[in-house]
């Protein structure tokens, strides 16, 4: 079915693997660049319907198919059809995709990260003359390409790096952003309600910092975006193995990051406190709750005093602040059942939020990513600020579906079309692979702006 | 070599599996045992010599011998010439050596929990007619013991349980506690380090209560025990499975701890608040960090505060305070070398503490076990509160080891003289188990002291 495409007609083939939400903005792009140019694209998709969908009618050079990845047969089918193979399938299922594009001689483009078992492909890649660049979305992807693109810049005049701070947030749009937390869901739930779990690593003036989860919300850094107001920043996991990956090996503060609106964390924080995002466990008696009893069940057990009470006085919060105004918003107090049969803390959390959290109709999501670099120069202290704002047209052409999918599209028209010739397993950290990713970014109204300034 | 005596000679055979410190007392009450009666005793240590240290010499009733559990031959001939094994292997090794026993039909008593795989051999080890008895040392052990024991009692009275809450701490003797922890090892390190990780459940007043490891610490309960002071208590990570074992289903209220003397768990808690209890990750620069450093570690960047300044101003305790006084008295402020070349966390803190927390060659240990009972007999409100407290002799013959080794000694005992007859894999929770059990602890000194009370 597919190979005739490229083999008879000598056209080439992208074939992306996965249509889910956030491949809306990267099969839209690579389906007008089809129809522009002599190439052929398919999405498969588990869900065919979902494909078909995405695929849309009326070109003879795009078509939709179904793909079980776990049928070696359908999917060796499927690649050896393609010049260029995208994989948006979930993270730990790209292995047998990689596998299979090395054994058919096939690009591979991805946005996650690289597992230890797809690293131990590099040498086989660069035998058979085969890219599987990975990390090429938002995070990691656009921050790798936008933070080497600076650093190398510092590096070739002579520079000395001293500082790289980096954080990088899924937010609401002001315009669409009207609840007490000054955010909404522009990805994966699960992994908002999870996130900064385990303890984030990294250094500071040369003194290794470790940061518990359950301190993490509590010792956020301000971050500030030129007519967008306050933000702020919580360290993610695992800062210090980007000193190898951006070869900055002696770089003295390196930290790297989440952005939410300013407060978020300090609410956040108090739900971090009574241990409702664990995950490890199961509830008991889930299936008779309400939210309120969730949120009791953390609390001390106190008779004379109500929930709201008990919550203020064991997590130090005041009635009238902030936080406590954005937890009731969120209906934690009421005495609303749970509707669930069976669920962690976690999945309580995140069914409740999912309720108030979602993007609605008319809604705009954002990305904002800034880079902070402190460097020397010439006897003289320098900073480089570059931040990133992009806007969401529409809760399906989100802002995050645009950063993730277009550096991906970008990377495979670059791949066809011969100007990215590296081979092995990479990330787009080399200039071959990121200045002209950058450069069509730039022309598609995603760019970091920059500020520099001498330092005292 | 083994099976000579129990099968020429037709004499009774005891095999402990396991002469580490924690099997002296055993040892030693099973060696004047087999002194007395007509009973072989062999002492089997991977290390052939401490083996043959515990079983002394003089007498030819009493054999040491090295064993390799993991060897099936050696393990195979070793319990074939038993009657009764008793297995001090670390708990995770305890599957072949039950394996052992069941396919030689001998019985098996050890003090670890039963394990989901152990307990599958209940079916089997009926129809051989083996008893296979775990839980049998203190904590679990006598804490079964003694709770079934009341429990039963309420119940044959016709007694509603309201209520049933049970500590039990291993501590220093009072006439050897000279630190401001009021604490000593007497147990694994390891584990009084890793102590509450995980999520304490329990139920109270028939509401589930979850209590996350970070707030464990300040969630304790005050203690007290007649002429021995102030203790308190901290939730232990699985009450509710409780229910189950104990036949106490329906039960409100049902909390399982630990005893610490008063104070502990506060100053504790400034360890966990930092994260210095974390066992998941490797430290950075382990091998020239010093004590103050690794303190440094968890605390945030300030070049204008001391560590002391920042650890009173990040945890909340005052510089005069006993908090203070507890950590400082560690050592954790000094610039002295950890001497580690890669450690976690947790494994910092052991070596830190290990130092400090040694029992001295004079010093006793000492354990503390009480149990609350809350009930109603005849619509009145009673309770009953049972307390034990055992001395240790010195760093040999502590508390420990004769609550632990004690218990299982004389089951071994009352199984050889044909006084329990149960088989299948049991915890000492039925009256023909724990009654014996407990009377000959009674003569050796344990056993609990019972007041009574009518509530309001």
């Amino acid at each position: 079915m597919l190979h005739h495409f490229s083999d008879l007609m000598n056209m080439q083939h992208i074939l992306i693997i996965g249509a889910g939400r956030s491949s809306t903005v990267l099969i839209n792009y690579l389906k007008a660049y089809a129809s522009r140019e002599g190439v052929y694209l398919t999405v498969a998709d588990t869900d065919v319907n979902l494909a078909q969908a995405k695929a849309g009618e009326g070109s003879n050079k795009i078509k939709a198919m179904a793909i079980d990845i776990f049928d070696e047969a359908q999917l060796t089918a499927a690649v050896k059809g393609a010049d260029v193979v995208i994989s948006m399938v979930p993270a730990s299922f790209h292995l047998p995709v990689a596998k299979a594009c090395l054994a058919h001689q096939k690009h591979m483009i991805s946005a996650s990260y690289v597992s230890p078992e797809v690293r131990e492909l590099n040498g086989e890649a660069q035998k058979k003359g085969v890219l599987i660049l990975k990390e090429c979305g938002l995070d990691p992807g656009l921050d790798h390409m936008t933070a080497m693109e600076v650093i190398n810049r510092i590096r070739k005049e002579g520079g000395e790096l001293l500082s790289f701070k980096s954080f990088t947030g899924g937010l609401v749009a002001p315009e669409s952003d009207n609840n007490p937390w000054n955010y909404k869901f522009s990805w994966n739930p699960r992994n908002v309600v999870l996130a900064g779990q385990g303890t984030a690593q990294y250094i500071r003036h040369g003194q290794y910092k470790y940061i518990p989860y359950h301190k993490l919300f509590t010792r956020t850094e301000p971050i500030e975006v030129d007519g967008m107001g306050e933000f702020e920043g919580y360290a993610n996991r695992d800062s210090l193995s980007y000193r190898q990956v951006y070869g900055i090996d002696n770089i003295p503060t390196l930290l790297r990051g989440t952005i939410r609106r300013k407060g978020y964390s300090r609410a956040w924080n108090v739900f971090v406190q009574l241990g409702m995002t664990d995950d490890t466990y199961q509830l008991e008696g889930v299936s008779k709750m309400t939210k309120r009893d969730f949120v009791n069940a953390f609390l001390p057990y106190n008779e004379s005093a109500s929930v709201e009470e008990k919550l203020c006085t064991y997590t130090g919060i005041e009635r009238e602040g902030e936080e406590f105004k954005k937890i009731a918003w969120l209906g934690m107090f009421d005495e609303e059942p749970l509707h669930m049969q069976k669920a962690t803390p976690a999945q309580v959390m995140q069914k409740i939020l999912e309720e108030k959290w979602q993007l609605g109709p008319e809604d705009k999501d954002m990305i904002v990513m800034q880079h902070k670099f402190e460097y020397q120069l010439k006897g003289e202290n320098r900073e480089i600020v570059a931040t990133l704002v992009s806007k969401g047209d529409d809760p399906q052409q989100t802002a995050m579906a645009k950063t993730v999918g277009l550096p991906l599209g970008i990377a495979a028209k670059l791949l066809l079309e011969g100007k990215i010739t590296r081979t092995g397993v990479c990330v787009p950290i080399t200039a071959d692979i990121y200045e002209p990713i950058l450069e069509e970014l730039k022309e598609l109204g995603i760019y970091m702006e920059e500020k520099e300034d001498t330092l005292a």
